[in-house]
């Protein structure tokens, strides 16, 4: 068996996905920008698929703009209140602590152009500290952008969105002197429910998109943008997208992303139930495992969670997990990812383990595994310790993992963390 | 019969490149950067990719750098000159007057921005003027970004890089104080010889390329660059790609691209003569269909080259056909494509005319087709007179081009043109 919990990093693309991709590539390859009726047709193609991704989330086709994926959604959202003919020095921008590094490197970008950029500090739990946007938000203060993701995709926070924008809303009824809200639902879209037309997500102006994180296409992303004068273009040329995204359009891509949201589409909240099972009895399950009595409702203590319940074992044999991020009772908990910290094993050491018993995971997110850096931003800005940063592990799930999946996985991260942790505590490994 | 002669604005892909596609789309699914031995096998692919387009222009894999396509490709290479941290006031940008898009629009957004922003002219055959390159690369006049195409387009001129690279290294021996060139290479790339280690090409500092022109999946490209310090990311995020163009890998893509690279690298000198037949044949055949005696000999007249030879018919009866760009005999016109104006019939007209005979062509490139403007930059700049420029089409050629296909496409440009000549002048149409 072979098991992939790694669905937040990417995904398999679905078999449609891929079909459809091949088809349009091969008889729809005309240049949709062309004159001709070949190119016309591509265009029609074009046109369906952009309206099956605003129907997703109850936009208007006109709204969506497709771009080479998440990262490129987000440079033009930021760069659309940020762009290269306006001075930066003085002018703000402010974004969560825990943020996708797409974010925070423009952020960090931002900060050396002299702007100011002010982090949202987060608790215990991943939840933005809305008293710290109320206080920075004001006339006094302007504003040009605030940037705040819906799901966390390292420890599976849903950030208020709601709430932020009627922070926003509340110092100012002019829509054009409020900051550009922008965010990032790439680890959200088509997974969790995304509705522009509800007040939720009425003051929202811009949401990125991937099509890889949910059995779609690498290379391709969208963004949602609610009133077009608000963009600016990050991609500049041919003037494709309307003017807003230059380069030749990627059609093939573009319909597989859009069988991909279809799919998911046709089942979303039943994935949204399935998973949250999957999640409650993979910890569960888990946690039993590994000798901790679980009680059926959820725990509310404060983080970093040690979870010493009472144990089979006797306390100084058991070990240490911790839970990173919310509760799973919470309504403000992804059930689409969980991150943990077996407390005394590295957690690349327990992701090596466990690819070699066929279980994939990721430490952290696949994006940050590019910097190199030990320190794991967003469990440091939830308040994780050293210790609990370097032992962390995260599991993702699709709506289509499996009980047996679960079962399997369980078994065998649990010998692995008992395996690990019996041989890293005898080869003294991991004191710091 | 169904003839395709708009290559230059996008291929169909190789069946080969899309079932690669697919197999790794389905079968490598994990994201490179994660640490997992999925993801380390995704890795793997990845590194034979890069290193299957370096050797295509013989460079070292270490300075491919993957994007999204030509127009990413070329923001990276013009904002690695003119970054957003670094005030662009004063500063200076040269590029020709005949760019694509993705380069022109880069250098109106840098003239905004108060650059100093230098368009070199071009002769009536499209090549740049040398002298004019001379006059403004001086200690005194600092230029820091020099960007000329490698084939042109629309016109079909290959410029003299190693010319410019010759005009450049000239006044100073310091490389680092030097500008960068950038040479967007995306009509040429394996199409014509590109070789970083000639002294032609040994002053090029980046080279940009794409997958779609070539028989490679859309939404990839690659950006040569010869020293990496000079490179400044335009795509941050994740830091994918070592930092130099963040987002998730676009790995099924990146394999059909280097799959598209291999066909094409197989036969590059006799696709390269192949084409040259075919161009010759197309344009001789369809000036003798047309009433032209063809001489056997290429004319050299002025541009533009109003091919008035003798006709078969009265001189008055005759459509006057004018070829927009070097003649087919010089050593700077690329086989791959020609652009020619039926004097009297309005480009647009022509083509959907002939879509309906199942000829596809363009007015000049797809992706000015977006911008609405009548007046057609590049034509304009190699002197092309209104009427030359309103009746202006582009025939764009594949190594897989028949001599069969060229005899239909012929007979219907001919039966097209005499038909539409005659409505037109009757009709009264066509008077500017």
């Amino acid at each position: 068996m072979q098991v992939y919990l790694d669905h937040a990093a990417t995904t398999k693309p679905y078999d449609e996905v891929i079909e459809i991709m091949g088809e349009v590539a091969l008889s729809q390859y005309a240049n949709p920008s062309s004159l001709h009726s070949l190119g016309l047709e591509a265009e029609k193609l074009l046109k369906k698929s952009r309206k099956t991704i605003a129907d997703a989330i109850h936009a208007k086709p006109e709204q969506i703009i497709f771009t080479s994926g998440g990262t490129e959604s987000d440079s033009t959202a930021i760069y659309s209140a940020f762009p290269r003919s306006k001075d930066a020095r003085g002018r703000r921008f402010m974004h969560s602590d825990i943020e996708h590094p797409a974010v925070r490197v423009c952020g960090t970008q931002l900060l050396e152009e002299g702007a100011d950029v002010l982090r949202i500090p987060v608790d215990s739990d991943g939840l933005v500290d809305l008293g710290f946007i109320s206080t920075h938000v004001g006339n006094t203060d302007k504003l040009d952008l605030i940037s705040v993701m819906h799901v966390n995709n390292e420890v599976s926070t849903v950030e208020p969105i709601g709430e932020i924008g009627k922070i926003l809303s509340a110092y100012t009824n002019d829509r054009n002197t409020q900051p550009i809200f922008h965010v990032d639902a790439v680890q959200s879209f088509m997974k969790h429910k995304i509705d522009v037309t509800l007040p939720e997500w009425s003051r929202v102006d811009m949401i990125s998109m991937s099509g890889h994180k949910i059995g779609g296409p690498r290379g391709i992303g969208a963004l949602y943008v609610r009133d077009l004068s608000k963009i600016k273009p990050f991609m500049i040329g041919g003037g494709q997208e309307r003017g807003y995204r230059s380069g030749t359009e990627n059609l093939p891509a573009i319909v597989g992303f859009s069988k991909a949201v279809e799919i998911r589409a046709r089942n979303l909240q039943s994935n949204y139930e399935h998973v949250t099972e999957i999640k409650k009895y993979f910890y569960e399950k888990l946690l039993q495992n590994l000798g901790y009595i679980v009680e059926p409702q959820n725990h509310t203590v404060s983080i970093p969670q040690s979870i010493s319940l009472s144990t089979s074992q006797s306390a100084s044999e058991a070990i240490e997990v911790r839970l990173n991020g919310p509760s799973l009772g919470e309504p403000y908990a992804s059930p689409y990812l969980i991150d943990l910290s077996f407390i005394g094993v590295p957690g690349e050491i327990l992701l090596h383990e466990l690819e070699s018993r066929n279980v994939y995971i990721s430490t952290g997110s696949a994006c940050s595994s590019n910097t190199k850096s030990k320190n794991n931003q967003v469990l440091k800005a939830i308040g994780v310790d050293l210790k609990g940063q370097d032992s962390a592990v995260r599991f993702s799930f699709a709506p289509d993992t499996t009980i047996g999946e679960i079962d399997y996985a369980v078994a065998q991260i649990t010998e692995a963390v008992e395996t690990l942790s019996v041989v890293l505590k005898f080869a003294g490994v991991n004191k710091r």
